[in-house]
């Protein structure tokens, strides 16, 4: 599992808007084994939703899952992608995204396989 | 617990925009004990979620949950939507939905009651 | 623990579109240990989510956590907020929120820490 923070290349992925406009952003892993999250950038709590996804869905035995029988060995990576989510719809005021104090955007790679893409859409008038 | 997978009714579902035009597509499931979510469409991996959710969200004994006092017994299909999500927020790039490889949108439905509607919303320019 | 209900004062947040107009609302809670989410507003519902949550992402062992090396004791808090979820997104048709039947939206709190905002944006035609 492996967690990277994706802040500092999409705050500069868009168009400026102008003061007073409204965007939305919207961001995605496209991919079903990875997630798009926001929560606190901070090292011990990423080792946190490390131990607890594994917890929640745990990797062995594989054979306990019906999608590892097409060959895979992934299908807990499906699962932990659910708890920690596809996409996240962030707000964007005056250029900038609208965060809390401590959110910042992450990519979670759960079976690391394959390469993957996060897209990126702004939207707004 | 049973799965539906709506990409075919709702690729075809709003106006076809032009090549370069940005649109943004959002599907909701409009009932607390049912979702709609984005995964793998592969039957075993369903198999596996259904699994994984009574796990996480057991349905039995039904008097473990407060909510059950009500008088219905779906209490653990309201814990299993929160799982599995209410909404998902697609975006739309020249026409076609914007999918990874294996990504399929499906309707969650977890306790089996009352007929449900999906809401689908194009926005964009 | 604690949810709020947010209907009330979100419902009148945003401009009245005119009929036909497709708004979609998004609200989020700016903070990392806290969620908006949906679902049915049921008292006994509520407490089950609260039983719920402590069962899957317990607050003690406190010790347990990396995150709360850093002298918090809240990494729980940012556990549960990623099962209840950071944001929903809201269509509105003809000046309404376009809920389910038992549809709400809650601000769910999950440390009692800090003072917090709910950041509403509406966007559309």
């Amino acid at each position: 599992m492996a967690f990277l923070e994706l802040f500092g290349c999409i705050s500069s992925g868009g168009d400026e808007p102008g003061e007073g406009q409204q965007y939305s952003s919207d961001k995605k892993a496209t991919h079903a084994t990875a997630s798009v999250f926001i929560n606190d950038n901070e090292d011990g709590l990423l080792h946190d939703y490390d131990v607890w996804l594994e917890k929640l869905a745990p990797h062995e035995p594989t054979s306990q899952y019906h999608h590892n029988r097409t060959g895979e060995d992934n299908a807990d990576a499906h699962l932990k992608r659910q708890i920690m989510g596809r996409e996240v719809v962030v707000a964007i005021t005056k250029g900038k995204l609208d965060f809390g104090p401590w959110e910042q955007i992450f990519y979670g790679e759960f079976d690391g396989r394959r390469s993957k893409r996060v897209l990126v859409k702004i939207i707004g008038e």
